[in-house]
């Protein structure tokens, strides 16, 4: 059980300090499959329901992936990073999200009894830091903007260790078990359609079906805002110097570290990016609200691209899996 | 399948517009098990977890039944009472709550594309009304305080049928589901203890564990906040004229409507009323954050009043389960 360089396959072990590769590279996870051998903390999580539902005259199976205990699917990841690391004595940690990777470290960090501390702008509004504080976790208010608390949490990670959901691999780990549940419940979907940010999501996907399937892999279908859509902007060649702010916080991701990551996995799958107006995406949400289903903007842009997606002629048999990834209880 | 007077034993059909019997006695519900016979609404909820927990020095067996769609238990009652009133063909309803209970029937009437209509004081807030008109019901507004929206809903519902949570008995066959899950996960518990209000948890309980076993109840512990204990002043013929705030929103009721059940139920199960302060709320809801589980205060209200009644000597062995009603996430 270690970390890999992707860049120069250097490894390194699970708790040491590194979060990157001396050489610059991110890390991927090397080794066997993790709940075989530790014991995961639970809040009391087990799968998560498929629905169909007819939206914007598209059948869909919907993956209800915010009935997790703090209200998304990066519980996920939170499960599965928090438990390795309590295996391993860790008994301290940094992270730097105000969203749903921060409420899911600080529960399962709460449950597992290790210190949490959560690097955030100065100016993060207190509605976003109430659930994360509710558990105990301490918040670390940094002056100045997003770059400075950049900065700070790479400094305090020298020290203490950084359960990022971007840059530690266990958290991919921990997301990629939505893809045996989805194989569990409605076998191999011709395509998986999700919204795209720092690639949690994507990342976990592609492992998971990579594993369970091999060369089978069911299309992957990013899709991002066209407001903020570096990944779509990569792929076709676009250059941007600025990106407009989205509804959708939870992809507002204007440099995902993962980005090569993401396009070759996308690509393996024979898949695509698809970007989706702001219109489209409240469009989503009304819709699925109208069906009892109330989530946060950033899922509603996964259903707006596979609503986009299967409008197309060659596409309107596909049998789509849509995972919806955090509840509109935390947009209110 | 009917309704019965609680007072005369006179019946009213299933759907006709009568709230309470002309004698002014409440309704009970009459007849066999409704789920063999309807097609229930789903929203892919499942069996809510139990996990484990030591809170304040006391081992508490949390049933999460907040893991539910619209996040509280009260989506038990919404899918039945829905589900039957769909089955009824009523194509149209009237309920007058802004908290849980608003949001479970408007999610499930979503779902089961029924017009659904909410009458709330005109003063609520907008954070308040956000899920609820999320998933498509309309919000009435009625200007004037809280009385002026009973009059209006009583007047609505002259036309309209009223998906009460508190009059209609199709909602408590909904909440008694629970009883089943918490018998087969844990067998039957010595004692429940629960926050009561108007009921609804604490006469599904009653009425889930007298179906399963008869004669056998858990005890039935009701808490209140010391600050609005109208069911604990009955039981103790305390008189009190006006009753203060409380940061248990879900069982501010100064008033309930089946206040005489209710006791007749705890008595019937050798239970008791128990009051915690606005602190114990506090306490118990800070406890339980810091060990992963983010709730509303009403549900802290149930943590808080287990606390105190497992601390005195004669009841340390007892095994409680204590059902947690809402998400703090609709507190913050």
């Amino acid at each position: 059980m270690q970390r890999i360089c992707l860049e120069c396959n250097k490894t390194y072990p699970i708790n040491s300090l590194e979060y990157k590769c001396e050489c610059g590279g991110l890390f991927d996870y090397c080794g066997s499959t993790i709940k075989n051998k530790i014991e995961l903390i639970s809040l009391g999580e087990s799968k998560t329901p498929i629905i169909e539902k007819c939206i914007e005259g598209i059948n869909l199976k919907l993956k209800l992936d915010y009935y997790m205990p703090s209200g998304s699917f990066k519980d996920r990841g939170a499960k599965t990073l928090v438990s390795t690391l309590k295996d391993f004595q860790v008994t301290e940690i940094v992270e730097d999200s105000s969203g749903n990777a921060g409420a899911s470290i600080a529960a399962y960090s709460a449950a597992a009894n290790i210190k949490c501390h959560i690097y955030l702008p100065e100016n993060t509004p207190q509605g976003k830091t109430q659930q994360i504080s509710s558990y105990g976790a301490e918040i670390v208010k940094i002056p100045g903007n997003r770059e400075n608390t950049s900065r700070a949490i790479k400094e305090a990670c020298k020290s203490q260790y950084y359960a990022s959901h971007v840059y530690n691999p266990l958290f991919f780990e921990g997301t990629k078990t939505i893809s045996k549940e989805i194989f569990e419940q409605v076998g191999l979907p011709e395509a998986i359609v999700l919204p795209a940010g720092n690639g949690t999501l994507l990342l976990g996907i592609y492992k998971g079906f990579k594993e369970l399937t091999q060369d089978h892999l069911p299309k992957i279908i990013a899709v991002q805002s066209e407001n903020c859509c570096p990944l779509y902007n990569e792929y076709n060649k676009i250059e941007v110097n600025r990106y407009k702010p989205t509804s959708a916080k939870g992809i507002a991701v204007e440099n995902p570290a993962r980005k090569k990551e993401m396009i070759s996995a996308i690509n393996e799958s024979n898949g695509e990016i698809i970007i989706v107006s702001e219109e489209d995406i409240a469009k989503a949400k009304k819709e699925l609200g109208y069906s009892g289903i109330f989530v946060e903007n950033t899922a509603a842009v996964g259903v707006a691209g596979a609503v986009k997606f299967a409008t197309r002629p060659e596409n309107q048999e596909f049998n789509l899996v849509v995972p919806l990834t955090g509840t509109g209880l935390k947009e209110t």
